[in-house]
């Protein structure tokens, strides 16, 4: 048995993992992320002997304590090196929870890098090369190699929504402009959505943008499907360029497997296959591409679920 | 004592490698690619004597044979998938010369990937991740982790030339278009000096171009650094794009180290310091980037050092 713990800016999600591996209990409680750390991970110890009451194991069955934290973290020391929307810098965070349980190794990764890894080993068939990409509110990724998390020498590695999309393009939340994911993350899919229905004001897309009093990531899908042409518009262009990205990232790693997650992925084929044609059209030395295209299948528990087997890893 | 075999598609360069790592001794002969590849490797297992007897030392002092090939390549069969400047497919290239040298350990990588494992071997400093990108004909690249050339499932892993720059841009020799090779390779930058002649034809630019004959990817260099306005601009544009196309890397990698060579690299600091100010502003969470930007040092004989090398990898 293991435990994962997700901690987001929000709330802390601590799950019971076994060897399956799946989630087989949960607890969560809010972050209060402007409290002392000691308070945060206290609550993270507490939440963590819950989890393993409520799974029915004593904690002395827990092999191992993984911690998915946001932000840049040095594996090998510990430390939350800068969390932004913790407030977080160098915070001693596996030393902090070795107070509890001294007796159980404890490990921490950044929370992309650890969804990534819970993907992989579900999905990854212990593929030597092995990539998880998240088109969520933004777009997050990782990368597993040789069984290990690409971390690179400051634990921020794997930005895979931060490599260049249109030169001069849309402004990225990280300071430059033109990311990928100024272009295929949830929030520009929305503001694509929402340009093209003030452009097609008689649109099925913007009529069910105003019954829903909003526009989501699925506002232009569903009026694609229903045979809106200006939707089909707005999800070509989006298709084009979350395909164009996920090209470039195969052209770099060439990887056995790729895995799509986050919210945009719950479109399934209707994602995966226009992807899958353009890669086989323009990925590098496409003939030889041997690339395994899929849909994620663990969505919320792979924070968790890597977390917790990344802590043994 | 190691052996480089750089194969190329005009020539095989073969060199004798110390344990410095140096080449000590060089010898080359045609490729004659259109010959039955048997030939070819008979012309190897002959300049490999050869420069074991310039070098002063004989086969059984040497430990390992190693071949850089261009195409895909499957190191661990020995086989060269595809190389489409040798008309090659399945070619069993290190069973092959084993019929020559049987008790030496011979291994193959793709060239870009041996020549930036030789730059690691000099400028590495054991870096755990190593990046090295080559602004050449195209851009090139290879990338070491843990002492482990990045290879991908298929031997064309490192494509790093082809990531995405610019949203239907140029046309790329790959099929594909607005890479980021077709951007800041040498081929990029003598199209953007050509076109800014075309458009300022009193420049300097433009007179030292007619004066030499030719327009190369240093004319938009020279005149610059002699004042040419129109010039600066080219440079200032060129230096982006390399720049951009770097951020992109160390978001991916955040490698310990990035070494930058091809024959642009050859302009140093007036290279290398734009894109430091660059990254230093652009890369994501760059307050916390460690990578450390460098000018590469072995030009061509990163290829036969790295082959060398990686043989007993």
């Amino acid at each position: 048995m293991y435990i994962g713990i997700d901690l987001g800016g929000t709330n802390i999600a601590v799950g019971l993992v076994d060897d399956t591996p799946k989630v087989i209990a949960q607890a969560s409680r809010p972050t209060l992320s402007t409290r002392p750390y000691e308070e945060i991970v206290k609550d993270m110890a507490e939440l963590c002997e819950e989890v393993a009451i409520k799974g029915g194991c004593s904690m002395a069955e827990i092999q191992g304590i993984g911690i998915g934290s946001p932000g840049s973290v040095d594996s090998k020391a510990g430390v939350i090196l800068y969390a932004n929307n913790l407030g977080w810098s160098n915070i001693p965070l596996v030393e902090e929870l070795k107070k509890y349980f001294p007796a159980i190794p404890i490990a921490v990764e950044n929370d992309a890098n650890a969804a990534a890894y819970g993907e992989y080993a579900v999905n990854g068939n212990g593929a030597e090369s092995f990539v998880a990409i998240t088109l969520g509110t933004g777009i997050g990724g990782g990368v597993v190699l040789n069984n290990q998390i690409l971390r690179g020498c400051n634990g921020a590695g794997g930005e895979l929504g931060h490599i260049s999309m249109v030169f001069d393009g849309e402004p990225c939340t990280c300071g430059k402009v033109g990311c990928w994911e100024a272009y295929a993350s949830v929030t520009a899919l929305i503001r694509q959505t929402k340009a093209a229905i003030e452009a097609n004001p008689d649109s099925l897309m913007a009529t069910k943008a105003a019954e829903e009093g909003k526009v989501s990531g699925r506002t232009a899908f569903e009026a694609a499907k229903a045979g809106d042409a200006a939707a089909q518009k707005v999800v070509d262009a989006y298709l084009t360029y979350a395909a164009e990205g996920i090209v470039s990232i195969i052209n770099i790693f060439q990887p056995e497997v790729l895995v799509i997650g986050g919210g945009i992925s719950r479109e399934g084929d209707y994602l995966l296959n226009p992807i899958k044609e353009y890669a086989k059209k323009y990925v590098y030395g496409a003939a030889f591409c041997r690339t395994e295209l899929k849909i994620a299948s663990l969505f919320n528990d792979a924070g968790i679920i890597g977390a917790a087997l990344a802590s043994v890893q």
